[in-house]
């Protein structure tokens, strides 16, 4: 257990283009330092969650390391608390510094800027934000992986379904396959607001059922206390299924929905659905290098509306305000498609995009893929079949 | 879905009681208002997680709810963004306002003292965190019906368990037993620094491996970006296999551990599994109301130290600094066993007791037992038996 442990592991050329890019943002904003404390932003710049910081000026990258103590490497430092980093690095170095102000603690935030003797500090998650919604090779490499190991998963659900099932009893079926294909389980979110287990299958109007979290569909969910999803309602003749279930094989998540039916559904669910594979067709082959994310959900909204679908878009009791969200290490990246984003595509952005419909007495239909921002248009990376798949009964 | 919806689903009696301790702990510490967004605390009381906030006054508690818009009851005020809530009360109202500056980001934080226009505040979650400590009869029951499903998970461990099997693929069959038996799933943490899916299973040296969370016990986990619990093991004779799994049934969880040996563990490995035993034993009957908590911690290393074990206790490359650790609605409540805990038992308290030994090529060995401060002692709420488990091979 005392051998050497190199604490960054990623590959060289990742690394350093994710320095380049960060530094680039903070010398816009006027930031000359960041002090990294959230373990996807470790591990965005390590390859590894270890407990300590990493501090970025424009000159250097050094990492304190608080556990595990077996972790070394080039600019490595050992530390106890972030007190001793005051040790290391002189408020002048730190210049205008920033801290992660939308996820740190108040409390955690008051104690870094004592620490380092600074009195003013700026956001540093809206530039780490910004940096990492464009993604490396290796980021979108490990996206990809995702991707393709969901898309084994979804093609062995119809396999696990068993006739009378319940939602639950399906969902827990799903999460085994996911496991057995690598699904490492956690499921990371941005913020502390929204909470899942492993993802959500949602039959019949139990879609429809209002969450207070911020997810595209609702569902009730099987207590008070995790109110979305399943809800235990058994799947019966002319439902649909749909399944959102946990991307995350790599460190990066992926995000993809499917639906089922249970039989035939009705033709009212069957031409959303259609509808659904035509909107993200459509999204795909707009998305690419600088065109505003607000006008891809746009013309989602408008091509539902269009349809006559307007009052079952992203919900019908409770519509949710977007389309889709960037995907990464959490599931909630940058950009964002909703009617005010004020996010314009770039190369390498990794959006999951979900124009999803609920139909009174069928239930939620439609598809979501996550696709990756190429000069020439969004190479979907999520390939299971699109069409709903019947479920016998 | 329009249906009234009471959002407060607590027994009447049981808010009054969490209400009245909320507020004499904020008047000892001069808090006259405390407004709470963290979704533990919300639950803590309504019985549900909503998107809003609760404002607590001597006087006063109003329900500000954001989403879903379905709920509605006494004292529920429907809004749109913390910034309404300066609507219906005025800072003279609120006097010195409590926010939850540990869990709350440094932004939130911000925005919540300008939309109620306060300069001061203090520090919510320390009242919150010690009135939770102090479950209610409500609340132990909850956590009781939590602990009969995961006695009844681990019974079903050894027929799940295949010759054969890797550590993950025994915790994906406990996952799903455990899920079938009506575990939600969420593993509820507080602060962002530690992660954990359902649980863990160490099997063999793997229990030595190091891990950044500050958990009882580490592994490597299955992926750098998660490293922690079970890291691919095949489970070998003469290795014992710990079983530290999710006890979420209730929106209140349990904390139980038990351990399975494959074949026969070395006699070194049985004695300090039996000293697990009997240090639980002997913290159980000395837990009562007044007990300093990191006297049962002393206790404890003390009886490692006379066995023997000293350097093998709560770990061996690396050593947690604490036997025990409050549960409830998160795994991490108060009272805190550790040497430097001011922590002083009280009736009520919920207290998972860990004393755990890492033994050289075996593995971790020991048991974590739930309990409940009873005036004369702590009763166990966690049943399952408490010897080795022999697994065939």
């Amino acid at each position: 257990m005392n051998d050497f442990h190199e604490l960054n592991i990623l590959p060289e050329g990742d690394l350093l283009q994710k320095l380049s890019r960060l530094r680039s943002l903070m010398s816009q904003r006027g930031m000359t330092s960041m002090l990294i404390d959230d373990n996807s932003n470790k591990y965005y710049l390590t390859g590894r969650v270890f407990s300590g910081y990493i501090l970025v000026t424009q000159e250097k990258a050094v990492w304190f390391v608080r556990r595990p103590t077996c972790f070394s490497g080039k600019d490595v430092v050992r530390i106890r608390k972030v007190e001793n980093i005051a040790e290391y690095v002189s408020p002048d170095e730190l210049g205008r510094i920033g801290f992660e102000l939308s996820l740190s603690s108040y409390a955690d935030v008051m104690r870094y800027a004592k620490a380092l003797n600074v009195t003013e500090f700026d956001n540093a998650d809206e530039v780490l934000m910004a940096a990492r919604s464009v993604k490396t090779d290796h980021e979108v490499e490990l996206i990809r992986r995702s991707s393709d190991a969901l898309t084994q998963v979804y093609s062995r659900i119809p396999q696990v379904y068993r006739p009378g099932m319940s939602d639950i009893e399906l969902q827990i079926e799903i999460e085994r396959e996911s496991r057995l294909c690598g699904c490492l389980g956690i499921f990371r979110i941005n913020g502390r607001e929204m909470e899942l287990n492993m993802g959500s299958v949602l039959a019949g109007d139990n879609a429809d059922t209002p969450s207070p979290y911020d997810f595209a569909m609702g569902g009730g969910g099987a207590d008070p206390s995790l109110p979305v999803g399943a809800d235990g309602t058994v799947i019966s003749p002319g439902m649909s299924v749909m399944v959102d279930t946990n991307g995350n094989f790599t460190g990066y998540m992926t995000d993809m929905t499917r639906t089922f039916a249970c039989g035939r559904i009705n033709e009212e669910a069957e031409r959303a659905h259609r509808l659904s594979i035509d909107i993200c067709k459509e999204l795909a082959a707009m998305g690419r290098p600088g065109i505003a994310a607000c006008d891809l959900y746009k013309k989602a909204a408008e091509m539902a509306e269009e349809a006559g679908f307007a009052d079952r878009f992203m919900g019908h009791f409770s519509q949710a305000g977007f389309v889709g969200h960037g995907v990464g290490i959490v599931i909630n990246e940058l950009p964002v498609l909703s009617p005010r984003s004020r996010d314009i595509l770039q190369l390498n952005n990794v959006i999951a995009v979900e124009p999803k419909f609920v139909i009174d007495g069928v239930g939620a239909v439609g598809i979501e893929n996550t696709y990756v921002v190429r000069p020439d248009g969004m190479e979907c990376l999520t390939r299971a079949p699109e069409q709903i798949i019947t479920l016998p009964y």
